[in-house]
């Protein structure tokens, strides 16, 4: 097997070369959801394009019924790895917010020996993917070859919703399938600790509408008689999480599963306690599950959240009305095995059976993916956490995100392959808003770490 | 002592004369809340000092802060009553909805011996308050004198909520004491059935505001850990009531009474049921208590109803939004001797109980006033069921009303007088609507009533 350290040195050589690089593509304004921007985005394109080529990938612009995709590979004896990334960005308003031009990239000192990058899309997700393509292109230019097959997909969507993604990965399925997915869309948990992504919550959303009488009506003349849409809508919600915390609707906790012992040790070991995780947004106390840690809450717990109500009247002062109806809207994380669909119907079961004879109660879906569970101690996890580790210096923590990632779902179902989550982000990067930055640090080690990661992956077992 | 049967005579030979002074009054545009009809307001006030003075009233239009009152007295050797009526009318938005100008009074057959006056104003309270004055004038005319001391207070900004009425009371509280207070605002049972109401609930509002992460967060990096004040809201409000809709927070019903079984037997001779009450506004299962009549769960029973809710996001779709702050708009109808004071802190504690201690609730009060119970049996009500009986030759009825008439407890309280309630509106009359109609009938026989009452409480023993 090659030798990876003068890999790392070259990498080490190439810093200026490899930020110039990155300032070309960060001073493209790829952003999605403004048409205005359609011509950059497929500026960007060519431009990855381009800069694939003179690595040695095939690589080229591709269609789609939005902006194109680059899609590009290279051959390489070991397993095949699909390296997913976007160059599209978020908007830049407000504008006024920013210390400087969005899309003037720069390099700054904000304390003595720690440095960024700042610029819109320096962290999410342009300065991510190229650290990839910088650890591709260094270990090519060092050994003539890489250590995988490689194959490279980059949309320019993900900032507005993946649109044409699924349907381009269904029409290329037999190209882009591969052994398994590398994401680096992730965060480091913290600045010198790196990590692998190994949990993402799924999600199901419902518009819950309670309709009683066909009219409002005055409080004084049918308190007391009437159907109250909101009491019977607050009766059904308040009943959701017992004394608790914990989800009272039958059925709910189906295909959960308990955290490894030794996985929640890992996360004890990080020393986040509600203080610290509570304390930044001016609460203290963990509103799930009793008995659980926080990481453990937002990480592998199912929950149930109301993100928003609204019946009657509810401007200024008063009026003492009984309104016609009430709606809210629900939605639930869901980890591990839960069943987006049996979810819905738990859910809508839950309320129906709450809702008087004579009233109405209609539902409306949002959404519904299931969660995404990866191995803890996959061969490609436990080889991705060495390399890792010894990049940094640290071990490496296997971590997971309340939130979701649809992408990998769909490589999962659509193109059956797992997803290796890892990502050099920061949780203060301020991604989606204004002076986005990125840790030239992460930008640096990050290239080192897919160089290692690449390098361990060669030898491991193809998925199928 | 005179008789009444003259009067009763003078009173139908009238009509023409009484319909056109209705017809004068309709025809000026007291609008309250409207500043543009100021002038109007006063107008009115001018025209009724006028009215009453032709009677042999001594009659002044008095200034406050906002549109004057109209105070007028009669000497009599009987008891001193007062006469409350309003002169200000609701404004007539939507205009385009009313058949005919609402300032053009019209008498109209709307089915084969049944008329109605048309205008704004008509049944709330012109016409109502016109069956008093037209009462005292044929009185006057017959006898020369009238059976009763009558005082005459009408105000003019009972559509805007009475602001200058509590301080006018308190300057002239001795001019306007009397014994009892007849006030003519409410409705008949029916076409046919003459009533007295005797009960009136009072209300309690409170605004509850839930704070609990100084910011909005996202569901997916917090949903499960931190304090979601809709679940919170939700739950304290969806605990208010036990499945046999029994409000349970603790003390709420101290001071309620149970109805005497000889009125409850009348109420349900009264033959309004569930389907009765409810059908029209497309329900039919009563939300109060369990195993009580509609009429009492209106006219007897305390309530808490949820006005408006409202936190997060209500838009269109979707936001995984956990919100900072929720908040309800919550009233209680109270009877009986409950008291509001006590009420409000009672329903404090209960919501307090139910915030964790990380998070915040503050309580913005509305209103506060007690439940008013008149007697169902005093000399002034037996007097006065049995003049109405004899008039409509139909027994009249005690019913309540589930609304407030706040001048009622304010006699109670700055004056220290009883209310005597009749009134010869219909619940179909259209007060605050377009296309507002007063039963002819309610106009004429409403004239006589009034006569007879006075005559029978001619001989009441004053209340002192």
């Amino acid at each position: 097997m090659p030798d990876i350290a003068p890999v790392l040195d070259h990498l080490d050589r190439s810093v200026d070369q490899s930020l110039e690089r990155l300032f070309k593509l960060l001073e493209l304004k790829s952003i999605s959801t403004d048409p205005a921007y359609a011509a950059e985005c497929r500026k960007t394109a060519e431009w990855l394009v381009e800069d694939l080529r003179s690595i040695g990938f095939t690589a080229d612009v591709r269609e789609t019924a939005g902006h194109p995709m680059v899609v590009a590979h290279h051959e390489g004896e070991g397993p095949h790895v699909l390296f997913y990334g976007h160059y599209d960005v978020q908007p830049v308003d407000p504008l006024g917010l920013w210390e400087d031009d969005p899309f003037a990239p720069a390099v700054k000192e904000v304390e003595p020996g720690r440095k960024v990058i700042t610029a819109r899309g320096a962290s999410d997700d342009k300065g991510q993917l190229m650290t990839f393509v910088e650890a591709c292109r260094a270990y090519k230019a060092v050994h003539g070859k890489l250590p995988c097959r490689v194959s490279i997909l980059f949309e320019g969507e993900e900032e507005s919703g993946s649109p044409s993604l699924k349907p381009f990965m269904e029409a290329n399925a037999e190209e882009l399938k591969a052994d398994f997915a590398l994401v680096c869309d992730t965060t480091m948990w913290d600045r010198e600790t790196p990590a692998i992504c190994v949990g993402l919550r799924g999600l199901v959303g419902e518009e819950i509408t309670v309709r009683a009488a066909d009219r409002d009506l005055h409080s004084g003349f049918f308190g007391g008689v009437a159907a109250n849409p909101i009491r019977i809508l607050a009766k059904a919600l308040g009943e959701m999480h017992d004394e608790n915390g914990r989800v009272t609707i039958p059925g709910f906790y189906d295909g959960v599963e308990e955290t490894p012992d030794d996985v929640l040790k890992i996360w004890e070991g990080l020393g986040q306690s509600a203080k610290d995780m509570l304390g930044p947004i001016g609460l203290s106390e963990p509103s799930g599950e009793k008995d659980r840690s926080v990481l453990e809450l937002v990480w592998a717990r199912p929950t149930v959240e109301f993100n928003g109500i609204h019946g009657g009247y509810t401007g200024e002062g008063f009026k003492t009305v009984i309104a016609a109806e009430a709606s809210a809207k629900v939605s639930c994380r869901l980890v591990h095995k839960q069943d987006p669909e049996k979810i819905r119907e738990a859910l809508r079961a839950f309320v129906r059976e709450r809702v008087p004879a004579d009233c109405e109660v209609t539902f409306s879906p949002h959404g519904g993916s299931p969660a995404i569970q990866l191995s803890y101690d996959s061969p490609m996890v436990t080889k991705a956490q060495a390399a890792l580790s010894e990049e940094w210096q640290k071990p490496a923590v296997s971590i997971a995100m309340g939130g979701s990632i649809p992408i990998v779902g769909d490589f999962q179902r659509t193109l059956g392959m797992d997803s290796l989550l890892v990502g050099f982000g920061l949780p203060d990067d301020r991604i989606h808003s204004p002076n986005e930055k990125y840790e030239l640090s992460s930008f640096t080690k990050g290239q080192r770490s897919w160089a290692r990661i690449l390098d361990a992956l060669a030898t491991t077992e193809q998925a199928a």
